[in-house]
């Protein structure tokens, strides 16, 4: 075993656990007690239950949101299982805590059945503020978040569909900026059909971007209606891009592209596919560990940015810069729900704290660890949800 | 509204919520991140996927239990639902802490269906090391937590219920030292058929009283074989009690009685009940917040020792001197099951804090804030646990 997978291990062992849970009230005495537990703690009961919105006063859930998981898409491990889980999300609740300051409580669920996920969350709802779904594999991550979303009385955000749109799209923002082109006239191959892809698809769309400018690709190639083998999921994508019903693999309708955003596989962008693109060809590799094309290749092969998921290159697109003010936001104002509104403005936020004299082919996105994103982010996503009047404070 | 009401309701306020959830690894920087988070946490994931033990190694699950609810029985507030029940809940995790150094999180259940309440606590038990029920109205309690410990490979507690009957027979034991009498000779009345009054009649017999020594009432008097209105619950504690079938009302069947054990309601057991038990008659009148009698009024009636739940009073009968070192010993064995001999321990440890020097008619219980306690609770729990083979390690 190397080196670093050896101290995670002991890392790990010694953390005995990522999270704590601590007190805020003090309870070491009988004058303590009465008021934090009984009889004192009967008022707050008793007010929440003539008016549940003060359950967001006088109890944590106007700071706490549930990271739910089942297990069925841990990293790049795939179905590992709920217990399996459990370190990835600790870790993601730790970083809502560090970089948003939001209270995050995993939660694993041992079944992959889309009922009972969106069951047992229901169930729970009035104990959070807010759910962020993590590591829930394709197609049912849709239906449950779609499900969850109609049906509760709290934010639901799916951070692996969502936030990867969101800083995907900051990303393509200031990258555009730097080759002086638009949204509006670019061409866009998003290489993948899962669940990043279509909510990055879903996101660009709602920026601005023509469908006409829009192909999507799986392993087979272009997506198109009428494509023999979709199922209803990329029937979905189909229906929402590529309306010219362009065919082919992705080395023959990645031609004269401008833009190649990869949430697929490594290395299966090769340097000739680059050199096919159009001038001032952009490349967001986004497969991790190992990106779709490695970043010098796709520079040789004339690329004029490129940007991965990677700390050890430039550029790195990296959720950590999305989620923790989305939320920080949303919990805030006490939005009812996380709307495209709110993703956009969200990623024009990231975009926009590089500055014009730092914008550069290799400093495109602030650095994940720049404490102004959050408060940035949960800025202008208030904005939005007040402008959508999503707002409940 | 009075002042304590009114400093209750301002705290809560203050304390937006009872508890937080902190980080225990570092995040705040690449390195960090490396190892807490992507990629070194695939190391501990991928563990725990080959040997779903190592959870309690290298996640929080060794030292995090759920607190579980759905609001039907609060305090003595009723059927208040899940978010107002919020309040009690976060304040008895910050006991669990801060008498067990326990981390407990609230799951406030929006059911009140059994099979609900089961599935959900079922699905979510990969993510905890335990289980604590509380407040669950009867007998639906009974029901969910028999289902539960039935299916769960964790352990399930259901604090109204046990840890009311540990605390119980733990005052009984020194009550009856000081009376000079002894468990299996005592007749023993338990007013009330709660979930508190089974429990605690379940205990005593596990502690060695004869059942025919015992009398179980309702509001309509001594419960008995073949009494023409028992549901099915109270058919089961006329199975286990009374088998002479003793008739009557309450202040009846109290007479020649040498323990009275209330878990009732406010002022039920009148002066002159108290004065045709037994001499040396012993008096638990643990209704909250106003007992079954005064204190002052049983000793003046003839009681020999009083105990109640109130901290204003002496020899106060309070949980918190049962749950947290409960689950601190259960946790630190990893118990699979808390046994009635685990709770036949922890009541023993308990009294025996009182020492012979200090034990007298006003002096049966430490103190509820004495740190020995919790300690001395887990030290007999893990013992008893170890002697039935229920520990893990």
């Amino acid at each position: 075993m190397d080196k670093r997978k050896e101290l995670a291990l002991t890392r790990h062992k010694e953390w005995g656990g990522k999270l704590e849970i601590t007190a805020r009230a003090p309870v070491s005495n009988a004058d303590e007690l009465a008021i934090a537990y009984t009889p004192g703690v009967a008022e707050p009961c008793l007010a929440i239950q003539q008016d549940v919105d003060l359950s967001y006063i006088y109890t944590r859930r106007h700071n706490l949101i549930a990271v739910v998981t089942d297990g069925s898409a841990v990293l790049g491990l795939g179905n590992i299982g709920p217990e399996a889980g459990m370190p990835v999300m600790e870790g993601k609740c730790a970083l809502f805590k560090a970089y948003g300051g939001v209270d995050a409580f995993p939660l694993c669920i041992r079944s992959q059945e889309s009922d009972e996920i969106v069951r047992t969350v229901t169930l729970l709802a009035g104990s959070f503020g807010g759910i962020n779904l993590e590591d829930i594999s394709a197609p049912r991550c849709f239906e449950i978040e779609r499900r969850l979303k109609q049906t509760l009385d709290i934010p639901v955000f799916h951070d692996d569909q969502h936030g990867t749109a969101v800083v995907t799209l900051a990303a393509l923002r200031n990258a555009l900026k730097v080759v002086d082109k638009s949204l509006d006239e670019v061409r866009i191959l998003i290489n993948g059909a899962g669940a990043a892809a279509m909510a990055i698809a879903k996101l660009l769309r709602a920026a601005g971007l023509d469908p006409a400018h829009l192909i999507m690709c799986d392993s087979k190639g272009a997506i198109y209606e009428g494509r023999s083998d979709l199922n209803a999921y990329k029937a979905e994508i189909a229906a929402i891009s590529n309306p010219a019903k362009l065919q082919g693999k992705l080395d023959e309708v990645i031609e004269g592209m401008d833009v190649f955003i990869g949430v697929s596989a490594a290395g299966v962008l090769k340097a000739d596919m680059v050199s096919k693109m159009s001038t001032h060809a952009i490349v967001f590799a986004c497969a991790n560990p190992v990106p779709e094309i490695m970043p010098e290749e796709a520079l040789a092969a004339g690329a004029a940015v490129v940007a991965t998921g990677r700390s050890d290159y430039p550029n790195q697109i990296n959720n950590v810069l999305a989620f923790p003010g989305i939320f920080r936001g949303t919990l805030d104002c006490r939005a009812s729900d996380i709307s495209e509104g709110m993703n956009l403005a969200a990623a024009r936020a990231i975009a926009d704290l590089v500055s014009p004299a730092e914008l550069d082919a290799t400093h495109i996105m602030p650095n994940a660890f720049d404490p102004r994103v959050a408060p940035a982010v949960a800025r202008e996503v208030i904005a939005a949800a007040r402008s959508e009047k999503l707002n409940r404070i």
